[in-house]
């Protein structure tokens, strides 16, 4: 992420038990960026400026608007607007999508549908004989944190990585909305044909909802950690998909929610 | 918020340093509720239930959808659905909102133009005398934290309260997303007619971003602390509107980004 773009500076006081002191502080930026398809508007949603393409393939793909990257005939940014123009090929599946997402909308809506929309869509469990040992969990968010650039600087932002069996972190993004920067990761695994992702975990530094876990699904990733708490509704989605779902990683300590199988527990005798 | 609702409950495995028991965990609810505006669907909002019918109007209110809480004719939830269903007076303006939604994400938007469209809503400068000791600040936190019921059952959700200028806490809302988290205190004060909120400040558990700061100003709230960063957008907004920003308020410390002049600061000579 280029720095520049990314950080605001500005002038600010700080109050320290009982001392002021002005000091020059770096802000996360947050614009918003459009996402035009097929030259009519799509949505917008509110980000940080950076791997803008990579954001906006993600969430083309994470929201089900595309099934695969060679559904894009041509993406770019419109130049000097905070807008991103995608041209996609199945342009009946966009009107369709738009249909469905009304349906949804209008048919008195449950954790149950919302479940069985993701089904819908046509995601299916993760195939994959991924493993983890706990150890390797465990040595994750020490990786993401000293791999975030931009929060060290701003202490503003979330961070998705995408790491291997070894724990190798594979590619890290920042964003200040939890959502975006997970697309940013799932849009780069597109450019670089990696999908499905079942050979990779993603680990996440805020909690996992309900939409988080439908976005990592419908990129086949077969393991998501998170250092904080998932809701019911996303335990319930990870289970019906056979998905591994780990939050409250900190320190040596985590809490497995579904899947335990791909967890090596590594257990004391 | 009743537990009962908020909460669900399943059997997980923790792992804690090479040790492995399983336990009946609470977690935080999500569901997606509905909101129908004079029988058109307006939008879904993933939530944690409880507080259904503040969260409708505080969200329909902080949004620009309607300008006080005399436009709502009547408001309720529609029965056995995640589905509130509220008639308002001015149909006219809903279209026009639907109508400036669509003429923004169409006109090349940047942080500029996102500030202006809060200047088109007739939002305005908060009209207030309210002055806060910064002790007064630093005592929030620990008053927010121990007022959340559902958080210390699930670890796994943010909280709004609004307080006032002696640094009591008024009402507090939780919510899996910050936004409805502000959303439902706002329309708890919709609903107890006590727009705008020019003698109270509100405090939130996360990060203060854009949106946030907009629903603020909406309620003409004239203080927003968090305990996390701000981002850019957000203290280029608070700073244009006077509206005292404060993030990072943690023990004995605080950042003022915007609008200094009504914290007391009580500085040691």
């Amino acid at each position: 992420m280029s720095a520049a773009r990314s950080i605001n500076l500005t002038r600010v006081d700080e109050w320290k038990d009982g001392r002021v002191h002005s000091f020059q502080d770096c802000l996360v930026a947050e614009e918003p960026l459009e996402i035009r398809v097929n030259e009519e508007p799509f949505t917008v949603t509110m980000r940080t400026p950076g791997h803008d393409l990579e954001l906006a393939a993600g969430l083309l793909f994470t929201e089900g608007v595309i099934q695969s990257g060679s559904e894009i005939a041509s993406i770019s940014l419109v130049s000097g607007k905070n807008t991103i123009s995608a041209t996609v090929e199945n342009a009946v599946a966009i009107d369709e999508f738009r249909r469905n997402f009304a349906a949804t909308a209008a048919c008195g809506i449950c954790g149950k549908t919302s479940i069985e929309s993701i089904r819908r869509r046509g995601i299916a469990r993760p195939a994959s004989r991924l493993v983890l040992a706990a150890e390797t969990l465990c040595s994750l968010p020490e990786k993401l944190r000293s791999s975030q650039p931009v929060f060290g600087k701003t202490g503003g932002l979330h961070a998705a990585a995408l790491f291997d069996n070894d724990g190798q972190l594979i590619v890290l993004r920042e964003d200040i909305g939890r959502h975006n920067a997970v697309d940013k990761v799932i849009g780069w695994a597109l450019q670089q044909k990696k999908i499905p992702l079942s050979d990779y975990g993603m680990m996440v530094s805020g909690r996992g909802g309900f939409e988080i876990v439908q976005k990592v699904l419908a990129a086949g990733i077969p393991i998501l950690a998170s250092v904080s708490a998932p809701s019911g509704l996303a335990v319930q989605l990870a289970r019906e998909f056979g998905m591994t779902l780990v939050g409250f990683l900190r320190g040596r300590r985590f809490v497995i929610y579904s899947t335990p199988s791909r967890i090596n527990c590594g257990l004391l005798s």
